[in-house]
């Protein structure tokens, strides 16, 4: 499908990709592009890229297919380098969980480059692990991939993106860069803020008591606090909203708590169980 | 250790208790004591009691020890007669997840009782099943089992139920009723609340794009409405206080990403990161 795919920063995502593209015969060479030889060098070690190297220029170089898989923080930097360094009429994706900010800068940076096709991907996989050590050929088996086309991408590079996440086992859903931010700012970006304001609450102390409730509601607090600064910053007015009616949900409960109203109380659970035995069904039927 | 052991509702946790009694052969007897007959034979069935009664006074006639295991909302019509069927001198606990105002119910109905021991447990074990047929003997393994002893509990009561909980693979810490309440407020009360309110700011439509972080975090939110509006109830003011602490945190953060405060954000998460990967190493140690 592709003679060479560049991926930068073949991490957790980048390095699942790299796994996946070679596993499926989808790619002659996968290069590893890094800021840090020790991070390539366990891409190499763990099989998620065929070559490495520290200089975009040669990475990039020949490549039909360019993945920015870095951490969102590092796109103002890397983008204008790879618009620079793409081959002509190179496609390139990104997998950053916020868009609208993120298209915005990697547009500006692509201006000069209109031979490029850019296709902006959101895979809905990933964990609280981070680098090429937690890579999985795997990963996008069973998960959703959201790619949130702009006016310019070009409907052949669409389509071949598209059909490389198929070929991962991820389902594919088009929507546009705004209601994927409002979305994520709701399944994703919120319930990791509300993860880790509850560990604000839990003294240090008395975590010696915590069982597996807690333990299942605050994971995704453990994950990179510099990544996650980075996605609010990138998606931060849908964030705020998002904040706003759940601090207001919590807020209904606890005056229903107040006046004892059980009926109201009950409702709200109620409603909250219906909708988590919905998602329970749905995640069952994609990894059945 | 027991002749008779009653045990009134052999659901999730009472149900676990019966099979754990009866594998590691604490009981010559256990007898579960229900409402339902359908509950009682799948009790039955999985092995958590050796016969079962609907009649409370048959139930715990001759019974040594006593389990209340029926959830919190049935605790004040059941006590009352509980009080009155049980045997001379027989020691009585229940396993409510809050404990000010339930051991205060049950200490009523038990003044006419001087000669009955009450031993006040709190199994921190539980999944968001509920029945018999949820029910495992080692459910408590590597759980923490909370006592919270009051005046006038016998040593020799407290020391005999802490041999059981202590045979079932738990590890016992003992506390005031208070301090119990306020625990576990923070460490499981309000994480539910919590998720539950995750599930009230995610679209039916949307959550077909829901991924392990989500599912992760409003795991809890599946239980029942009616067991945890009871333990709200029970729990009211602390959780008040709690829910208070936690958006408090909320907008903490939220505060810190309005005026892009990259330095307060990332130490909010840093601290919650540090706190969950404590958690994980002490569950880790626990659980090896």
């Amino acid at each position: 499908m592709f003679k060479k795919v560049a991926i930068i920063g073949p991490g957790l995502i980048g390095g699942s990709m790299g796994m996946a593209l070679r596993r499926g015969g989808l790619a002659d060479e996968v290069v590893g592009v890094g800021r840090r030889q020790v991070s390539l060098d366990q891409a190499l070690r763990v099989g998620a890229i065929d070559s490495a190297t520290l200089d975009l220029a040669a990475g990039l170089g020949g490549a039909e297919l360019v993945v920015l898989a870095t951490p969102i923080g590092s796109f103002a930097a890397i983008a204008p380098q790879a618009a620079a360094a793409m081959a002509p009429g190179a496609v390139f994706t990104d997998v950053a969980s916020a868009k609208v900010s993120i298209i915005e800068s990697i547009a500006a940076a692509l201006a000069s480059r209109p031979d490029v096709a850019y296709v902006p991907s959101h895979p809905m996989a990933g964990s609280e692990q981070t680098g090429p050590l937690a890579a999985s050929a795997d990963l996008f088996g069973g998960s959703v991939c959201i790619l949130t086309p702009v006016d310019g991408t070009p409907p052949e590079a669409l389509a071949a993106v598209e059909r490389m996440w198929q070929s991962f086992g991820a389902e594919l859903v088009r929507m546009t860069p705004a209601a994927h931010d409002r979305l994520v700012a709701r399944i994703s970006h919120v319930p990791h803020i509300a993860a880790a304001a509850l560990m604000s609450i839990v003294a240090e102390e008395t975590m010696h008591y915590c069982g597996g409730g807690l333990q299942d509601t605050t994971r995704i607090a453990a994950s990179s606090p510099d990544l996650w600064m980075d996605i609010y910053a990138a998606n931060r007015r849908e964030i705020q909203e998002a904040i706003g009616q759940y601090i207001e949900g919590l807020r209904r409960m606890t005056a229903a708590l107040e006046r004892d109203d059980r009926d109201a109380l009950r409702e709200e659970l109620a409603a909250a169980q219906r909708k988590r035995n919905t998602l329970s069904d749905m995640l069952r039927q994609r990894n059945p």
